[in-house]
């Protein structure tokens, strides 16, 4: 593999996650023989993916077992009621040459304190870009150690090959739960004596799902780690972007699982667009076509939406838009950007016919026949309550050009989903198209508490769908559109009654101020909805973002914080700050001075809250959105997707 | 009204209850005119209600008007496109007394510190047990205070009168959201991978909803009011069992709606069910059948289940099957009964023909063809970590027999609900039967921020709904029997990710204790499940309560306490306790000792935490089950249930 700088400097990133592991040797392999993809794994029919095999010889700690490493094992294959195989048979591959490592982990908090790493040898083997065609069940079987056996029982689903829907828009509320779209619906929608006099357009799909976002070595996921599963049909582990974690360094070396943009271009020639308010190598949007260990491998990621995954065979997927934000791994280095091997990647993508454009103004005189790269901002993009409420604070040096000026002229998530919804509907033709549209920053914002921003974010998520929904409904698409609507994961928040911020703040000890929460009949009525005078462009988004009794609302857990429950009106609130050098975060002095001094219950160098384990709502409407209902994994939105796309393959694509 | 003791006693607690009402005056009426059923109510065809009209004149404070008491006031109701008939006219009545109180309230916190209430005069009307039978539009109008007026536009639902389902079982998780399911999943439930090799009962239900539980004056509800919503189709106030909330002092004499147990038996004959593992004069099992601004009105409850409303005409619905705790409502006070009149209620149902059971066995061994009293505990019924695993527990004097001695053979909910199903399917012959079964305990334990008795009781509902599929499905019952399983509220509750307790005990300060939470990838994987080797004869419940890695699980809105998300083997836990004679919790001294001490954000005088705002699940299977998809009102349950028994009626009852 040739490396670059940055590449090095990720593999670095991935050397302290796996030391910094504890509880478990390496993710989804309890034994000393591992199988990627492992056991209990399902497929979908012609879906490529890696295989790749470890063989661990611990050297020290709890797991020794005084063998030598075992460089022979064996692998094999087995149809249920066939005969085993060998995997080079099975697949017709040549046999690839054996690797070699090492790493270490932490059996547990006190090895750690004690800096006792446990040291693993491994031998491996990689092979590379397969598929299974037949559904049904399969007994994958490693041979180590003098007759020590791993099996990993594989199911092909059985899915019709028949196409039900020409397009699928899938939107993603990242950390978005069914707590905070109610209270979302509390402060933008209008209620009289207890009924809605609106709705959010959510609330009116007609298929409502439930889906599991637990990781396949930890219950609780990050964004890649679920984006993957989505996207797959493949559990993995966090930080995974549509691969398994294996045990070696390299963070781009991991067995590939083919995703549902790829197959969906691969197999029928389907157009695919991605729309994040996060930089634009984030998790989410990464997760359509790209591929590594880890997701901090921002340049690399940003690279592969251009020219595919480098090394291994692999799919190349062109995305006809990109619109998000992330800058900085667009311009040059010489301005201060962090770019794949140091290229000018707006230069990259000029190149290969992309048109760059970098605020709302050029996004709306976009030719519509042409691909598409929109980048708005350094970092995430501007929140909908900053554009829409407090635009002061938009005064910061975040231009796209990287000219260290603001990013003053930001499209909102709909201004793009419906310029991106244009572009791939003109372009697809009859092959219809696949757009991910993710508010990013509902989790952004939940992560630092700013529960404002994170529910202003929702609403411009909601507004977005209701947008949607009449414009494919004015193209005539909204019959042959499957539109979804999920999150990746939670955050533990939620609503309990609400504050009289006047009687807070007029009390001068933190047990007085207590009494300014009122729960049950003294949580009242929602005073965002039904006060104040704030009018926007769009519809059901707050009159009042600073009443009198806000919400008494937050997380489980937390960094060290004051809380007084009003809105930040100077940006994205910083809750909990650290002295310089050290991460040993306390209350911010700044934030909420008047607020009442919370503990903390997550380790000190948490200076923000964290994910949560809670199953995360699916809305469906649209072809097939019979699929959507009920409780089920999070591998199963993909699998439903390819379902209704028609993705599944009994035969090997003709050479 | 003839009073008694208890009723005096409680009206007094409802005085209470309206002088420390903050922020209105008096919930659903804004304006000086009030009226109920208020503006924006729904009702089902030929469901019964009351009316009540009062007009306020404020004395002092902020809403003076200078105006006397309008004693003059007028009503009319008016269909829609049709002329408005005076209320008497339009139900043929004649017209009552008028009615003349004042309350006090406080308009906010300041007032309530200064001592400051304000005063209104009261004038009012009640109009009794009326109906409207043609579906459509409505406007009530009360005119008042020289030409003010305050309308009410009413919708009359136009649903098919065709009953669709034999059958309805009700099962309430209370509390239960859905964030709870998903630990609960975790913790009983072996995963592989990523994959559940079982999964809840609920998880396999065909047709999922999300329900709004907001109140109809406070977006937080408690589960008087929530219930009242669900078997009423009426959002009300915080406290009142199926009527709305005015502002006299008699709990009794609130304007009262027909609930759907109410309808079915009148309407056809159909059996009424009602289980629970509370207290059985508790809001969710009283909200079955009865009728009073103040829930805990506990010993009139007990009366109404026996004898109905006993004041104001209204209709007595009898009950076959009543299963749950709560002796103390039954036993002479000779005994320390508190009972409605000072009688023994064992012996007033006995005198009704009920077969009256205190214990398990005597519950096996009933006779299925009559009806049942069974009460097997003072107060709650012992809960399913302490019935299975920490039996030592059940040594309390709480005997149902009010003996003092102990209630060591109590049923499950599991138990109670089989058998009431037996009897309700033998005694209703044709004419159908609706049950509802509550676990009470998943809000109690939540409450009291026992994370691991709360899921232990949510599992066993899980169970409970297991073997009643199963039961059903065994007696040819399933296919007439529409199931539901909901909650009526939330607690803002969620899994963040594990605690090392053998790491949290090591440690001696409270910031290096958090180190032992592991989040993300450290989460691990779930030990209750996969480890240990308890066993039960219900499946799917922990193998070990007590793991080295337990759940970092919480609520968001607490008492000061301190946590070591550990297991409480000695019984359900007190996490606060103030000095005697005193309501300034703070943190228990004697709960996990070794815990992180975190302060809570209630106010002082909780001892325990409260209620969330988040939408809460439906799992519907059988009969119209397609009703319960999306996301509703609280209320649209009723619709839905009133739906499918085909419950409208577009005339009146012949006489």
């Amino acid at each position: 593999m040739k490396c670059t700088c940055s590449i090095v400097a990720v593999a670095a990133l991935l050397l302290n996650t796996v030391s910094a592991q504890t509880f478990r040797r390496l993710g989804a392999c309890p034994t000393l023989g591992c199988v990627f993809p492992p056991d209990q794994a399902d497929f979908l029919a012609g879906q490529y993916f890696d295989i790749r095999l470890e063989v661990h010889q611990p050297v020290n700690g709890s797991e020794v077992i005084g063998l030598p490493l075992d460089e022979k094992f064996t692998f094999t294959i087995a149809k249920k009621g066939a005969a085993a195989k060998p995997v080079t048979e099975y697949f017709k591959l040549r046999e690839p040459k054996l690797e070699k490592w090492n790493f270490t982990w932490f059996e547990d908090l006190f090895a750690r304190d004690a800096k006792k790493p446990s040291l693993v040898n491994v031998a491996s083997k990689a092979y590379r870009r397969v598929a299974l065609y037949e559904p049904g069940e399969y007994t994958a079987t490693l041979t180590y150690n003098n007759g020590s056996t791993t099996k990993a029982e594989w199911v092909v689903r059985d899915l019709a090959e028949e196409r039900k829907t020409k397009n699928i828009i899938l939107f993603i509320g990242d950390g978005m739960t069914t707590n905070m779209i109610t209270a979302a619906r509390l402060i933008g929608h209008k209620s009289i004596n207890g009924k809605y006099q609106s709705l959010m357009a959510m609330d009116k799909f007609p298929v409502l799902g439930h889906q599991m976002t637990h990781s396949i070595d930890s219950f609780i996921t990050d964004s890649a780690n679920s984006a993957a599963a989505l996207n797959t049909g493949h559990k993995s582990t966090v930080n995974c972007l549509n691969v398994y974690a294996d045990s070696s360094k390299d963070a781009f070396d991991d067995p590939k699982v083919e995703t549902i943009a790829e197959m969906f271009h691969r197999l029928t020639g389907g157009h695919i667009g991605i729309v994040s308010t996060a930089y634009i190598a984030d998790a989410t949007p990464a997760a359509l076509v790209a591929h590594t260990r880890n997701r901090g491998a921002y340049a690399a990621i940003v690279d592969q939406y251009l020219n595919g995954v480098q090394n291994y065979t692999w799919s190349n997927t062109p995305v006809d838009v990109i619109f998000g934000g992330g800058a900085e791994q667009f311009y040059s280095p010489k301005l201060g950007g962090v770019t794949y091997q140091d290229k000018d990647y707006y230069q990259e993508f000029a190149k290969k016919d992309y048109q760059i454009i970098q605020n709302r103004t050029s996004l709306q005189a976009l030719d519509s026949s042409k691909k598409a790269l929109g980048i708005f901002t350094v970092s995430n993009m501007a929140k909908w309550l900053d554009r829409n409420v407090y635009r002061d604070n938009l005064n910061q040096s975040l231009s796209p050009a990287g000219d260290k000026k603001a990013a003053l002229d930001q499209p909102g998530l709909k201004d793009m989903t419906l310029k991106a919804i244009d572009i791939l509907e003109k372009r697809s033709g009859d092959k219809g198209w696949l757009l991910m549209s993710e508010a990013a920053s509902i989790d952004k914002m939940m992560h630092v508490l700013d529960y404002d921003r994170a529910l202003g974010e929702l609403l411009e998520l909601d507004d977005t769908i209701k947008a949607t929904i009449a414009h494919l409904n004015s193209t005539n698409c909204l019959k042959e559109t499957l539109i979804l609507v999920t999150a990746d994961h939670g955050h533990g928040f939620d609503v309990m009654g609400s504050v009289d911020t006047h009687y807070l703040a007029a009390q001068n000890v933190d047990r007085k101020k207590r009494d300014a929460i009122g729960t049950y009949e003294q949580s009242g009525l929602s005073q965002y909805a039904n006060t104040g005078n704030l009018t926007y462009t769009d519809s059901n988004f707050p009159s009042n973002w600073d009443p009198r009794y806000t919400l008494f609302q937050g997380l489980m857990a937390d960094p060290d914080r004051r809380e007084d429950w009003t809105v930040r009106k100077d940006g994205p609130r910083v809750p909990a700050t650290a002295a310089n050098g050290t991460k040993d975060y306390y209350a911010s002095p700044k934030d909420s001075e008047n607020g009442i001094l919370l503990n903390g219950t997550l380790p000190v160098e948490n200076d923000q809250g964290v994910h949560s384990l809670t199953d995360v709502p699916v809305f469906a409407m649209g072809p097939c959105q019979e699929l959507f209902g009920g409780v089920y994994s999070s591998i199963d939105i993909f699998y439903g997707m390819a379902e209704c796309l028609g993705l599944a393959r009994g035969t090997p694509p003709k050479q």
